[in-house]
């Protein structure tokens, strides 16, 4: 992928934060699956399976590990 | 998302630290499938099954872990 | 849940660390599924699933990373 | 369990520590299944299993991580 | 393997840290199957398979945290 | 097992480090199965699914996590 989509792992809140390990986990997917039409027909099943589910909030939380830790827990 | 929900990874007790780790992973789970009435349908199958269960600890675990180190794990 | 059953991370021991990270396992269930009475009906089938077992032993290894992490291993 | 056995994460060799994370995930198998007769029981199959193989060295690999912080890598 | 594929965990960006952990997750794979074409024949069920790609991106997640430890998350 | 087969976690290089995390999780597999005929008559089936594939990879990647650390990212 050439676009530049990851340029600091830094942000202003913890929300922000989980929102970018959001994005981390569906980059995790994308480089697997670059074929957008494809993800678009995996996605009902997907959300509709509550095993599938947790396992989206596994990698949202393994990837949220590392962006609290880039940004000393957003501690004052 | 556009309400905020996560403002502070820092909580006063180690129990809340840990209730802090189970809204995340909800949060995580909600962020791929905002749809409350879908989740509202999985949640009795999902809550009957030892195995989701398992799995739902699991990221509750890991979310912890992320909250527990923030929260320097509460030392005095 | 309204019972205060988390208050310290710290333990005399590793093996009293160990033992809480089992608590944190089973909390992390029971904040899912609070149903005791299914909780117990669940458990036979589980224990008797070595996949199931593994995974138990799995989530107890994450929870005991956090509580070993507290109480800085434990070092003399 | 009443038993001491674990009284210290501290070992003299990196592979003293790998085996400590053996007993420390085959503990945790152990407190959700205490019976030794069910464990022998379900044994055979999962040693046949590719899968649950891969599993099992997932915890330990786990346990591992604690044990190597906790013996600070055992560097010189 | 012979040849030298992983000569640093440095890179400039957190991007470039993202697809080398991308690669660590591939190189995973390859030592364990290291012929090609049974790779390429495994491929296209498994890129449409969103419980695969959940697990893949749970790979590069992990060795995700690693590059960016390395990398002191990559903060000025 | 009797042999020494861990001594240090210290590596020269990254890659030696990535491919002694791969000797810790065949070990991790190696404790639960000693039987080496039963490893190879399991091998072929597992080294041609693509999820055993991706599991194998991501104990490689939790093992690596340690060996890294161990080697301080082997930063200069």
């Amino acid at each position: 992928m050439s676009d530049a989509w990851l340029t600091t792992l830094i942000t202003a809140t913890p929300q922000e934060g989980f929102e970018l390990a959001i994005t981390l986990s569906r980059r995790g997917v994308k480089y697997t699956q670059p074929d957008v039409a494809t993800l678009k027909r995996l996605r009902p099943a997907y959300a509709e399976s509550a095993d599938a589910l947790t396992a989206a909030s596994q990698v949202v939380a393994i990837n949220f590990q590392t962006v609290a830790a880039a940004n000393n827990y957003w501690r004052r």
